[in-house]
């Protein structure tokens, strides 16, 4: 075989299947896949933690000490106590939050991103009905995309998503005969718009799932990155009917490239998800080094540093948008008061994917609206991420952006 | 909520699901999740590397090693050098195997098990005809039922997947109209029988991929691993219009416990693979580690030893069924020249799943054969993994069976 074989006939026929199928086997549009970004470039599109933040020292440390106390099992199929360890770690940690659980309502999966896929293979059959709020994480919308969902997304505002209009397309979808197989949401600094679900919609929501009979997927990858403000329960610890399935991860807390999440929800839909998996088990070399990083040092310390961390990032761009696009001329942003994302609304007239390329040319990329609304809308938005650059590379980044934006203005 | 609390009314939805998808997306059915076994079982069912075999020291030192060399970059999304040295390393060993490749022909993966979903889920469309061995792994065999592919197996002898009976069932499909999407083959070793497919039953198979077009996939895991006879070219190497996909995996010379495997092959199929994963990217820690050790120790040198090691499990094995279980009146076995598997065939009479429970009270495990068969068929058969146990371990385990079998011949 050489390096650029031809395509076979099998090809032609895989590209000419039906649209609705192809699109949930291509790669979504992204602007950023389609320019090539500076050597300098202020990369503020992708959800990254800072490189400083990864605990090189203590995760070498870990590795060392886990393999000579647990010896071989960790190396198996399956994994052995640092698999086991890790999960009593995270269910005493889940119920400290109010969501108390056993071994029946845990899967640990690679990143919360893998969770996401396996309810959604086993829930959704092509055309089942999913809602998200409007706009949400591409991932996770790609992800139910990808099963053939009919996704529908109702806006979201200060408050997070608006029930209102959840429940229109729920009593919509009711009339037709049909059911949401479930809705989708982020209820802490939200990905992309950074704003947290209040209180009151919370209860609202969790109303609506038993009136209209549905299951919540609450990911709450940001939760515990908190910089200000009070901590709201997750829909998981106010849930009273077992319709909430909750995603966590140790992406933002400790680092993406162990790829560790976990799923907590009802045993029966946990047995249902892991039966379709034949993968040997999650990373049981991966989940023991975690587990002994969890268990000598101290997680709730850690994560106290990287909201502290993460608000002075936060600040920097806040800070920089202020002085370099101030808001007005139907420019805003929101305000955060936790997780990765600022959401940057331009006037209606500017189009987040006409001024990609002129953003990369000129050394700053973020993702554009469109790619995180079910519906391609949200054309005049762009997510901007804090978390990845220090303050100093933020406010050049933030900079470099208004260069290409004012002139639209 | 409580740890067991009430199944959602949506679950009941779900079971009542037509029954082709409901058993695409359900535990399928094998004897060994339904007994307990005894402390001192003698696993002989999964195939499990020797614990003995996994490099504890080394990879400890390999991980020390990368992070500090590599720094931050292992922890991040998508990795760094470590993942880029191991897709080189990889791409370099495949290329000495015959098989050279590049970047865009390669994807690193959870194990092979990954890679095979990838490849069902890209070009499998419900109903879509897959044609494997008779028997073949259950894994790979469920990932195709679960994507609700139409399973058709052609029968395996001592040189492998016998081609007249394929070409039969592309001809019947040519008949209809239809054309398989894959054939999937283990050919060195094979999963469960341990046989090997001959030279020319390879050239026969690709002739046949060009005349009925179709994919191969061949699934590599246990081609390392020969103790005697003489390597045969891969279908890869030998692969002129571009239609074999080659798995290749960790798990069976280094630790299944890294979670690693990959895939080479068309880069338009890969690239297509690549895009229905969200998941952030292959473990780059992992990656990262595997690296480490790959580039610092001599993966050869320790495969040469696992060779020898395997061998005196393989004979320990057939010496052990010689002696307590003699062929003839209705039993035979194969005589694997590599790899981790003994099959087992016992008189018509004798089912399987039958003797399964009383073997585990006489303290051993095995698999029974029809979890191997696309059709539920060959009851008679049973899958020995000779790969997890030391020589007196096997020895005793093969007794127990024999002890149990032998009342019924």
């Amino acid at each position: 075989m050489s390096a650029n074989q031809p395509a076979t006939p099998q090809y032609e026929a895989f590209y000419s299947l039906p649209a609705q199928k192809r699109a949930g086997r291509q790669p979504a549009a992204r602007g950023a896949g389609t320019v090539k970004p500076r050597p300098d470039n202020v990369q503020l599109a992708f959800g990254y933690p800072f490189p400083g933040s990864f605990p090189i020292d203590d995760l070498t440390k870990a590795t060392g000490e886990m393999l000579k106390a647990e010896g071989t099992s960790a190396l198996q199929y399956g994994g052995g106590p640092g698999v086991t360890g890790l999960r009593d770690f995270l269910l005493e940690r889940m119920a400290k939050r109010g969501m108390p659980a056993g071994p029946d309502n845990y899967l640990l999966t690679y990143g919360s991103a893998q969770g996401l896929e396996l309810l959604a293979r086993v829930l959704v059959d092509p055309g089942d009905l999913v809602i998200t709020e409007a706009p949400t994480f591409f991932g996770g919308l790609r992800t139910f995309q990808m099963q053939l969902a009919d996704v529908k997304g109702a806006t979201v505002d200060k408050d997070g998503m608006n029930m209102d209009e959840l429940e229109i397309i729920l009593a919509s979808a009711e009339a037709a005969g049909k059911k949401a197989k479930f809705v989708y949401v982020i209820p802490n600094f939200q990905n992309p718009t950074g704003t947290t679900m209040s209180l009151e919609r919370r209860k609202r929501l969790l109303e609506l799932a038993d009136k209209y009979d549905f299951l919540i997927a609450e990911d709450d990858a940001y939760g515990e990155l908190r910089f200000e403000g009070e901590d709201l329960p997750t829909l998981k610890s106010m849930d009273k009917s077992g319709r909430v399935v909750h995603f966590g991860t140790f992406s933002k807390i400790i680092a993406p490239g162990v790829r560790l999440g976990w799923v907590i929800g009802p045993a029966p839909l946990i047995a249902t998800m892991t039966a379709t998996r034949i993968d040997g088990g999650t990373a049981p070399f991966a989940a023991s080094v975690v587990n002994q990083y969890c268990r000598s040092g101290d997680l709730d310390k850690r994560i106290a540093w990287l909201r502290k961390e993460y608000k002075q990032r936060r600040d920097a761009m806040l800070g920089a948008l202020e002085e370099n696009l101030p808001a007005g001329k139907g420019v805003s942003w929101s305000m955060p008061e936790g997780g990765f994302f600022v959401w940057l609304q331009l006037p209606t007239h500017v189009d987040s994917r006409e001024i990609y390329a002129g953003a990369v040319a000129n050394g700053v990329s973020f993702v554009d609206g469109p790619v995180c609304f079910p519906d391609g809308g949200g054309k005049n938005f762009v997510r901007l991420c804090f978390s990845f650059n220090d303050s100093e590379k933020l406010r050049q980044g933030i900079k470099r952006l208004a260069e290409v934006v004012a002139p639209k203005l």
